[in-house]
């Protein structure tokens, strides 16, 4: 087995391998560096890295523990928003400059518990927020790679790594995993602890995963909750899935209008009940709501750096003048139109017994050019209020780049809305 | 004017006597530290400390600047579960002996921009659970301050600072202010930034204030929202009260029953309407969920400090114990019947148009001993609600012991649950 396919193996399957005795860990982290070394000078998904034998010192120095370990010292990126106790968190931001936190966040020490080692940090945008990183799209160099989470969506989309942590405030993960054409995974809010990432917004901060399988998110999700790692499953009644039309939230690609119609077309197929939400106005009225929380909030969060404005992108400075200047009238109003908004959406009768929510991960396909990261408009309803969502790659355009389907599910629900990805993985392959 | 009465007085009191030039700051500052060098040996209040030099070389180098402020550069207390730039933040854990974190908390940075000076980090029970640290009550030496936020209140209580940050996980602001004496707040749940507060439980955590009145806790709270500064209001139409008796959440003390009963004679007299909360079996059945909720949360949150259990109280690692074997199902199952008892409490017909809940916000006074800091019962059922409460002073028992009574009030509604705070206060005065 070459080291190529190794690298472009799942979490799950690469551990199966080792399992079995046909791979050892070492060959698979080799090939994950192979790729690293060939794939970094363009991609730029790290934005700091371990060398190839800083990683294996690190393994073979407690090379037995790997062994008898779940993940077995296999890789798994992590964001640069969330700190580490021997490497630099520096935020994409030139004020923090060296920033060596004393300790790892709580979801890095839980992931290095069962076995992982963290080769380096994933590029983030400023502060989790819009101004890019250097990361490029590894399907085309020339287009972003979405963000906050670029560098994790990159790695993990380029074959670098089978896994990496990232989190969502508004579009941080769904965005750059639809972009990139991975699996991303955003967790209920308040699910997963958030020890150690640093904020943005309380009311909004979610704690995202990003694979190449829907299984492996149903791993690490074991292991970030301490319980038992059990199979995704299929619920045995049909799949009653609510499709939210793209246009309904706001600008959407003809190329994405079309990918979600095949979409649900497929999983009407295979037995799902598809029906059209309606009074799309609700949901997208959320997404005004959801930015003035976010500058409410990010604004107080972020108090140091907006005192040191000389360091600060343009696009932040004004969210932070949005969030300075705002009533606190409006801001309460935002929370108060989100809860009943919220309430609505699954007390409404056309919704009863809806298993999920079918929508576009993002306006269309990665936009050209590196000076955004696109837009985040499909992402700020479901996270404003706090749903877990999951989205698929396997669409594409003409031109063969990545377009995201996203499924949202209820509060808490996520082991029943990985099962439903799951399921819904093996439709779209 | 001596330096005595000068400790003595409210933050907002010092402030208008700088400000008509009857004092400066630091007459302020001095008499804070003549009480803290007086006192700090019997107290133990704080468990880092800068000397008075210290401080007032900070003050002196930016004379022009603290003239300038908003608060004069007069002492704030910050517990050692926020984060410090620099003065190390130890959680009441010698796992994090000598732990100086790159970041102050966002809060702690506010404070500094409005003028603030830190002269020390009070002491925390071990990462604001159970285990007392050094502090005793400032009432009577002999009794626990209450905690986790021991050093925080005794040091507000013992006149050493005018005011100090807190968090409250379950009783940790509440229970340490009625057991000391001082105004006690803690803010609705996700009001307040927690950037580089460490967190305990995420669904939980809210941070806290302690003042010796309640208008400081307006000045405060307005700071910590980057909000003008106004005044607290009572409302035109006389307030209705609902009691929460404390047997009806689980043990009280006769001395304290009786002191809610005299209470509620004056805020009647006073013209408040109060009526008596039935279906208080509700409410204790919370008490049980809210202890659900921290085990598994804190588990996962603490999993670097669970894997040093040489290092861990006992009471810590029960929780631990609690946390890691305890069904997901369990945790899900008290997230949902908290929410139902949530939406129960202002739903009910017999609740309508109700402005606060009136409770005891301890069993009784402080307890003997520094083995405990106490029972947290009476203030579970609201802190997993996450709604905002105030603790008053005023009440005592025939030994002059302190019995705090609090006010809870509608989430988000911190502002009018001050209003109706500031006008108890002159009631009990």
């Amino acid at each position: 087995m070459n080291s190529l396919s190794l690298n472009g193996l799942s979490l799950r399957q690469a551990l199966a391998l080792i399992a079995e005795g046909h791979c050892a860990p070492v060959d698979v982290i080799n090939a994950c560096y192979d790729q690293i070394e060939a794939r970094q000078a363009d991609v730029g998904a790290w934005h700091f890295l371990l060398s190839r034998e800083q990683y294996l010192q690190q393994y073979y120095e407690k090379e037995a523990f790997y062994k008898a370990s779940l993940l077995q010292g296999l890789p798994i990126g992590i964001k640069d928003i969330i700190d580490t106790d021997c490497m630099p968190t520096e935020m994409g931001s030139t004020i923090h400059s060296g920033r060596q936190p004393t300790d790892n966040a709580s979801c890095v020490n839980l992931l290095l518990k069962a076995g992982a080692i963290v080769p380096g940090k994933t590029v983030t945008t400023e502060f989790a927020y819009f101004k890019p990183g250097k990361t490029r799209n590894p399907k085309d160099l020339n287009r972003t790679p979405g963000g906050s989470s670029s560098g994790s969506a990159a790695a993990v989309a380029d074959f670098m790594i089978p896994a990496a942590v990232g989190s969502q405030t508004a579009a941080s993960v769904i965005r750059p995993a639809a972009y990139c054409g991975v699996v991303g995974y955003v967790g209920t809010r308040g699910e997963y602890s958030l020890r150690g990432v640093q904020p943005l917004a309380q009311s909004l901060d979610s704690l995202g995963l990003f694979s190449r399988r829907v299984e492996d998110i149903g791993l690490l999700r074991s292991i970030l909750l301490q319980q038992p790692d059990t199979d995704l499953v299929k619920q045995d009644r049909p799949y009653r899935i609510l499709v939210c039309k793209g246009s309904s939230v706001g600008e959407s690609d003809p190329e994405m209008d079309l990918a979600l119609e095949q979409f649900s077309v497929c999983l009407a197929q295979q037995g799902a009940e598809l029906i059209e939400m309606h009074s799309c106005d609700l949901i997208r009225r959320l997404v005004e709501h959801h930015h003035k929380i976010m500058a409410w909030e990010a604004t107080r969060n972020l108090c140091y750096e907006a005192d040191r404005s000389e360091q600060v992108s343009e696009a932040l400075q004004q969210l932070f003048e949005l969030g300075r200047g705002m009533a606190r009238e409006t801001y309460l109003d935002s929370l108060q139109v989100v809860a009943k908004i919220g309430h609505w959406l699954w007390s409404n009768p056309d919704h009863k017994g809806v298993d999920a929510i079918l929508a576009p991960a993002a306006p269309g396909v990665a936009p050209q050019g590196h000076c955004s990261t696109g837009q985040p408009h499909m992402s700020r309803p479901w996270q404003v209020l706090g749903l877990p969502v999951v989205t698929l790659p396997g669409m594409q355009d003409d031109n063969g780049l990545p377009l995201g389907l996203q499924f949202i599910g209820r509060a808490r629900e996520d082991d029943q809305l990985l099962g439903l990805a799951h399921w819904a993985e093996t439709v779209l392959s």
